[in-house]
């Protein structure tokens, strides 16, 4: 056995394990977001906070704050590489090639993430938040996600014997391919990984999108992390998120404030000099409840009909459709992320039927808290009805439920976030500021400031809703 | 990623990997064995015979004949090394020192393996068979089962992709991992791996031995493989096999034979200078039935008490038990190893008991089709009735039923057996041979030739055994 000199002397002296390697590792979608901000909302500014929903796991207790500063300055200092940017610039993405224009490219060469503001706070959780223009701000998103999980996973890692790590792992990838196995068994499956914000490591997160592409063939369509599908030679995929509807509609509120009562359109398009005039006709006319169709009228011009996908949830799909103006039947299809999976499939058919329109063409996008068994049922009810894909999450590539051999539930996977809290603009040499909300068509998973949210609600109503207290 | 240049210039050149690394590889108790043959009967030939009882798998058409014989001349090749040697002489073993004589180690250090002789039959077998003393072929059967068998899982492993290989071996483990915890779970389980000869391969017989050191604590009391316990320190354990009372028997038979109708003690004693005098006693008597109670006897001259563990169901264990001699009672305890093993258990038990022993402090040492289950039943049936202890086979390190990513059964175990076959001695100038004959407590299990085996039944009847032909 021949040793290995200069890698056991580097290993023997290794100081740091970087959680992201590249600014490539993020969702595809926060690529095409990012383009869309940099082109109609550069001087927005937004602030993103950290969230962890599963309370119980007391993360500032877990993770040492040291090591998280330092994963979060290690991809401070990262730039896109050269490869990278051609890679962004010259491939294939959604069958159309320049999906991406040469300033924005230019653009992201220098881009770099603004800082950030980390403490502990009194129930045992990190703040971390980050501000910044919007361009920037919304680019830590999933770092910041993806570093604060795996760093959670590192301490679990930590106690465990080299024997139990073997075992631990042996159990993960025994469970991944009784997944593969599962889904080799439905006809016309299209899955996409879409974890990796909440997946268990890069590395694993890698592994298994691997083992994805070499066993479930043309079934697999591809991962929404852009790093992992530049490497291996993937499709990347993605569409958009909560933010835009949130960032926009928040505008919407903030203009409304900033211009008071006055309803002179030109005068707000001058006051606003930089955003879409598109948008400044939807704040001309003071309606907020229309921000969430300006983000696909917007979209629609930036992106080909292949990417345009809505998700109509971020105030409630049912208001959605029922507000929407004609234009929205137009697109693709619809990512379903926060109601009951076959209740929202079978509302966004419905919808259509009644404009008069087949979903036989229209991609159903699942993507909540998707595992084999739902992934199976979904399947089963939809094939044939919609064109159905599943864009797979945390169980992708972070299910190590009942693996570890002591039976701990340290690797178990938790509800963290990363969202925007606050937007805000210049205004007469003065920030103006308000809050973000997400409403969601789960009444338990709304988010942004009591006051902002119960404002929210009496514009959006709870049609369609879960959770709605009965007294509400 | 630093490159081991030197180390990926041998792999591209990587010749052979051999299967049997030292002559240590091999069962512990074949080394006590090889002792009392080199001690009593050195002059005694006999022949061993590769047998694959799992008729359905044509390893002559799996296994290539090339690599086959590169892997039987490699271990040709090998000799005991002087560490391995020094660990021999200088090891406590059973809480003795010093329990092999240094004649025998100085031996030991100029000990080579015979030849061997291999074709393929008609049925897609090999014939493959040793010739030469008993001392220098009885080391052949477990070096050359390992081969085989390993040699047919690497067949089968060599058609699977990188991936599928990774995810064997990752259920591979879940599954022993399993076990260990349900293992665990017995209060007072010994268990001891007696794998080597039907193992997966010998790295993973390590592994699953390492597993079973880190994670079973006092309850894994060691391994047979001697050269396992020598590199990992772990305590080696055997005792003796099924080839003592069959070759001693045959040598009976061939005595009565050779001697004809004398009966002259004397001179058969002559006639057998070399053999053992206690021996020739029972020779002189012409009583092939006691020769089973003579290997018991020479044993004990041989070995302490805690090594007394006797085997008896070459000719069923029953006949055994019935016309055992008083001294047979003081033995440390029985290993249990072709009958019914609640049966056999009881049938001890109840033997001592009718000769006024109680069973409490004797060895219950089963060793026949473990697995998790019957480990578990058993405990729960003889603890707190005798020490109870288990040799685990076959399914301790070689099982991978159901591990298969593509669900082939290619690397199932299979019952492959190298047995000795005939017995000779040289008398006035010309060589005397006999077949040996193994009835054991299942008739269907008995080897030898038909009439040989009808001439045993003759003597030793079928009392207790399984399986017996309604017809018989």
């Amino acid at each position: 056995m021949l040793i290995n000199f200069p890698n056991r002397a580097h290993n023997a002296n290794f100081r740091f394990d970087p959680i992201v390697r590249s600014l490539l590792d993020t969702d595809f979608y926060k690529l095409l977001m990012l383009q869309f901000i940099w082109k109609y909302y550069p001087d927005v500014h937004a602030e993103f906070s950290l969230i962890n929903r599963t309370k119980s796991v007391k993360l500032a207790e877990i993770i040492d704050e040291r090591e998280l500063r330092d994963q979060l300055e290690a991809v401070r200092n990262l730039k896109f590489k050269r490869t990278e940017l051609v890679w962004l610039a010259g491939e294939t993405f959604y069958g159309q090639r320049s999906i991406f224009e040469p300033e924005f490219i230019q653009w992201l060469g220098d881009f770099q993430l603004p800082g950030f503001t980390l403490s502990k706070d009194d129930d045992g959780q990190y703040d971390l938040t980050f501000c910044g223009t919007w361009a920037e701000t919304t680019m830590w998103e999933i770092y910041a996600v993806s570093i604060v999980n795996e760093l959670r996973n590192r301490a679990g890692l930590a106690s465990m014997s080299e024997f139990e790590l073997d075992m631990l792992y042996a159990k993960g990838k025994s469970k991944l391919w009784d997944k593969i196995s599962r889904l080799n068994k439905l006809d016309g499956l299209k899955i996409a990984d879409f974890s990796t914000r909440r997946r268990h490591s890069f590395l694993w997160q890698e592994y298994c999108v691997n083992a994805l592409t070499a066993n479930l063939g043309t079934g697999f369509v591809g991962t929404s992390n852009a790093y992992i599908a530049f490497k291996h030679n993937l499709e990347a995929v993605g569409t958009n998120a909560h933010e835009l509807p949130m960032v926009l509609t928040a505008l919407s509120d903030l203009i409304k404030q900033v211009v008071g009562k006055e309803k002179d359109k030109e005068k707000a398009g001058i006051l606003l000099d930089g955003f879409a005039v598109q948008f400044c006709d939807i704040v001309a006319k003071q309606s907020f409840l229309k921000a969430q169709y300006a983000v696909l009228a917007q979209w629609s011009v930036l992106y080909g009909q292949a990417m345009r996908v809505m998700l109509p949830d971020t105030y409630g799909s049912s208001q959605f459709y029922r507000n929407a103006p004609e234009f929205v039947t137009d697109f693709t299809g619809v990512r379903i992320d926060s109601k009951d999976p076959f209740v929202a499939g079978a509302e966004y058919i419905s919808w259509l039927a009644g404009k008069g329109e087949t979903a036989i063409d229209k991609l159903l996008l699942f993507s909540d808290g998707l595992d084999v068994n739902n992934i199976e049922d979904l399947h089963n009810e939809f094939s044939g009805r919609a064109r159905v894909s599943f864009g797979w999450g945390t169980l992708c590539s972070n299910d190590f439920r009942d693996c570890h051999p002591q039976g701990s539930h340290a690797l178990d996977p938790i509800n963290l976030v990363c969202k925007v809290t606050t937007v805000g603009f210049e205004h007469e040499d003065k920030m103006c500021w308000t809050g973000a909300v997400k409403l969601s068509d789960n009444f338990d998973k709304a988010t942004g400031s009591p006051k902002k949210i119960e404002d929210y609600r009496t514009v959006f109503g709870t049609e369609g809703v879960a959770n709605v207290p009965q007294n509400f």
